[in-house]
């Protein structure tokens, strides 16, 4: 089956934001062995939407559509492929239940414009929107589909998965599973040239890097007649895997770092503090994503000051006078006021120049000291985050805090040694 | 002119990368006032790319594409272009001599497929690439212009920003200028219902509305023979729409809430601190986001349990016992808190459920107390914040967060009035 990827919207034209729908749906339709064959972007304009739905249907047999369901004058997509299909809109009744419960549901006014968000063409198979108001829909002619989502991130994924997903996969003859290793502290070049050869001579269950935000993923995939098949081909080989990469792995399929830090912590019935200097609550942050975080963490602090960190966390007056706040020693102190301020097992911190500004010749932009500290174990890591990009305050501040929550990490499972 | 933008790589439709050179093309076309009526993926397939490029010929008179001029037998779009315009190749010995000098600059050997890079369609205009091997090229025909630009973004922007933007500003009769009104605390289709009539009737200046997490921006883009004509059209509608919307506008060209928080305090010489529950240190994280945060907010308090409001931030064993955690009493004392902790002239406070657990009856999934506490103004907002989706935590916390960053505006903006 050829398909391809239409999205609509003057704002990707006019390149205010980047198309991450795209990269959703070419991802998952790679996943399911679907060929995509072109993705291509068009604006709100109807005649050109018209022009660009023509060619793809001359020249693919599948065709996703991502924007332009809105409730608004300039949403057209719906209405272009009716008249592109010669059917007529007509009044879907349980989609304007569904509507008017989700105004409900968020307690506002539903304006006259929404109602049309349940006008369909004839004979479409509606798609529910769970995450906001207008249902997508698919209409099949001759053999070919087109789907219509919506173009927020948001609304458009589950929909995809819980809708699109199973319509289809009516077809498909066998079944994917995937399981990920996620690692901290390698590189790809480096996890590639220990893996390359393992990799290459892979083809079913096969192993895809990818890298993002500093941290790796490996993704085993195997394709087999059901799900149990699959997942007994995938085994061995996250077993061989994750033994050759020792401890940077810190999960599989473990979600995000915070994730797994909350995990272990509930596992081994320890509690964690942070105090902040550089990431600026953004390790507390993380930590709170994780539902059911309070159990194990419940204190953080920002201290963007020295003042605040002496007053406050307790790092003394001597050690911001002698070594200044960026400093191994203010690291060491910041992590064990963290732990004696919240009187939790596990102390953590960051102090470090995150730039632009600030930086000097001994301490440049990008020098960052993260710190643990616990009655079994005592650690000061020395980073040198900057990679030289000219806007890069948030990756340094990110990739700090993910050094701070792996250091957490490897502390809990010195514990289980 | 109608602009096209075709991105070749089969990577692309793999959804292994995010497209950013699209975004990066089209915001630098739109500021030249060159509009871009389609973008489009392809791979790396000759005759596909064949088909696309003659598409896009027919419907464009200017189209760019970026990737497929590397060494390798994959890569396609010069030789591609030729064979469409019915030009020869031939070696291009300018080219030849840059290339084998970036080679004897980073010291590696020039392998013989390195010179297929030097061969281009006669009478191309060679574009240097100084962060690569790949040079770029421009070929005009019958008043169409093709633009080659390589793949990798390092090489691809300075090659566009030092080659192409002259080459595309030659001819320039406009230019485009644009100004964005930020707007919390109204939906889409609220501000699209106060403002439909006069977005329809506009044509030059026009007024464009986005919506992302919770937020609104206007755009207002004139179009005239300079800069400063183009200001002067915009700045009266920018005035109207401004006193129009009244408080909800939170500034024009502002940034993020929390840049337009940061520079309020700035230049009110005020200090903010905050005691945060739900939100668990995101609204620390947004502010200290900003480059020079430190001088007007140095403690933010992630307080997750009843110990540490108690304890640390001095909320009142009495309130907590009988209000509760998520309380307006205890938003109050946490706001007050903060203040007192930090010795800040302005404290902000949350405490609500995020969710997906925890929520009863009485006080749902949602419920947020945001409060606010200074000498001149003290605030409690209660918010009811879901929207009934099934993974909502996230999207509490960050609108959370937000009426916290606007309500810390409001209550600066007091001072001014």
């Amino acid at each position: 089956m050829k398909a391809e990827i239409l999205c609509v919207g003057t704002e990707l034209l006019l390149g205010d934001i980047v198309n991450t729908n795209a990269v959703f749906l070419s991802r998952e339709l790679a996943k399911l062995g679907i060929d995509v064959y072109h993705q291509s972007v068009v604006g709100d304009n109807s005649e050109r939407l018209k022009s660009c739905l023509a060619h793809a249907m001359e020249q693919s047999d599948l065709i996703i559509t991502t924007g332009g369901l809105g409730p608004t004058y300039d949403d057209i997509t719906k209405e272009t492929v009716a008249e592109l299909f010669g059917l007529p809109m007509e009044l879907n009744e349980t989609s304007l239940q569904e509507i008017k419960s989700f105004f409900a549901r968020i307690d506002r006014p539903m304006t006259d414009n929404n109602k049309k968000q349940a006008v369909m063409p004839k004979g479409a198979i509606v798609l529910q929107n769970k995450n906001g108001t207008a249902p997508g829909l698919i209409v099949e002619e001759n053999g070919k589909a087109v789907v219509l989502l919506p173009g927020p991130p948001r609304e458009m994924k589950p929909m995809f998965l819980e809708g699109v997903l199973p319509y289809l996969r009516r077809d498909a003859q066998t079944t994917l599973v995937s399981h990920n290793i996620h690692i901290f502290g390698l590189g790809e070049s480096q996890v590639e040239s220990m893996l390359r050869d393992r990799m290459e001579q892979l083809k079913n269950p096969t192993i895809a890097p990818y890298a993002k935000d500093g941290e790796m993923l490996l993704r085993i995939t195997a394709s087999a007649e059901d799900a149990s098949h699959a997942d007994a081909m995938i085994r061995p080989l996250l077993s061989e895997v994750s033994d050759l990469l020792g401890d940077a792995v810190y999960g599989v399929d473990s979600g995000s770092l915070q994730n797994a830090v909350v995990q272990a912590l509930s596992e081994n019935h320890k509690k964690l503090a942070s105090a902040e200097s550089c990431t600026g609550g953004l390790i507390s942050k993380r930590i709170t994503e994780i539902p059911g975080a309070s159990q194990v963490f419940d204190c953080g602090i920002c201290c963007y000051s020295n003042e605040i960190k002496r007053r406050v966390v307790g790092v003394s007056e001597d050690t911001l006078a002698r070594y200044g706040a960026v400093s191994r020693q203010t690291a060491a102190e910041l992590a064990a006021g963290a732990r004696r301020l919240s009187h939790a097992d596990i102390g953590i911190s960051t102090t470090g120049i995150a730039g632009p500004d600030g930086g000097t010749k001994d301490k440049p932009v990008g020098l960052v000291y993260v710190g643990v500290d616990s009655d079994w174990h005592r650690e000061v890591l020395e980073l040198r985050l900057s990679r030289g990009y000219p806007d890069e305050r948030e990756l340094i501040r990110w990739l700090a805090s993910s050094h701070a929550l792996f250091l957490a990490l490897q502390t809990i499972r010195r514990l289980q040694r």
